[in-house]
């Protein structure tokens, strides 16, 4: 897990080398603190990049939907997809404009998905995906039924060709600029949950679950 | 701006229309709401997903960065490009692990960027981009040189191939398993802003100015 990986010509960073990131540990920490991708496929020549959520299992991201999603069936075909994760953490304001930016992890991972067909596999991978975005959801849920997992597509995607892109800390300002008189600093943000909503049609009894309660993404 | 927007083979949402939204107007808030979107774009058949800030300005979007950047000089060469600005709402917990979802807004804009060459109307962009993301902060900043300026590259794309999609309010179980004793609900997601943290190396007697601090994108 602490191997250091190296580059493609197509994931190596050109660009801000200094925010590069080959460390697999280090995406995969990433990876596991965010639930949403927005995935990249090419129909036609024409790009669509689709949000949609996602579990890491071991080497492998986990997407699925519907199996009458136009997305996932163009994936299912052996297409080269793209899945981009991204963790926004601040706004960084410079004393030049020019010198603003943002902090964030990303993590790009480029391969071609393959459609689970295996029956055990498929509802595993349903579980690590749910248990992903919500640890203790799933043994509290109505499981699946054939019917519902012939109707779920899962995709796989191996974690063989990524890059990992962060910056994070303070605004670096040319040397001329730290005399300009301007507040700099950084707004952090962060993705934060509020108080659980119950259903309107809630059974009588029926109380908000420990892991529902004070959700957070930071491990 | 409230005109309805009739949606082209590739836009059209084939499934679950009930989510979909047509109106430019409705799109244009959740536009105006994100401020980061993820790129897409197809390199010798590889799609690249790639996350950057961006502005609404009328009917066009703008994206900026570096004119060394591989992602912009691909882009400015006319290729066909993937907007889409995700903004999450909530995790939605229904009784099956099936009907679990999310609450979400998203837009998906197809086109072709061109790159802004008119040096006049590429600082204009370059402050109205500003302003989309942090309102007040271009005025308050030492401003672009000319060096700044061709080292930027700005990108404009017009809206006006689009789709948006909207999952809101509470989950929606299979009428069967209303009856199933698990608690339901939402548990509510936003993105939000913390104390602003002064740059170690900020001159004495600057302070936060107000437009840093309870930065929120709700208007």
């Amino acid at each position: 897990m602490s191997e250091n990986y190296t580059p493609t010509a197509r994931t190596r960073l050109v660009r801000e080398a200094e925010r590069a990131v080959y460390d697999r540990a280090a995406a995969y920490r990433i990876l596991d603190e965010g639930f949403i991708c927005h995935v990249g496929f090419v129909v036609d020549g024409q790009p669509f990049v689709i949000p949609t959520g996602y579990g890491r299992v071991g080497d492998n991201l986990y997407i699925h939907g519907s199996a009458a999603s136009r997305m996932l069936r163009n994936l299912d075909q052996g297409l080269a997809v793209c899945v981009t994760v991204t963790l926004l953490d601040g706004l960084v304001l410079a004393r030049s404009i020019f010198n603003h930016s943002m902090n964030y992890r990303s993590v790009v991972v480029l391969g071609t998905a393959v459609a689970v067909q295996d029956r055990s596999e498929k509802l595993e991978a349903l579980r690590l995906l749910s248990e992903h975005i919500l640890p203790g959801r799933w043994a509290d849920s109505r499981q699946p039924n054939e019917k519902e997992i012939k109707a779920t597509l899962v995709l796989r995607l191996p974690i063989t060709e990524f890059s990992a892109k962060v910056r994070q800390g303070a605004p670096i300002d040319d040397e001329d600029d730290y005399g300009f008189s301007t507040w700099a600093g950084v707004i952090p943000l962060s993705m934060v949950a509020g108080e659980p909503v119950d259903d309107p049609r809630l059974m009588a009894g029926q109380v908000v679950p420990s892991y529902a309660k004070g959700y957070s993404r930071v491990r």
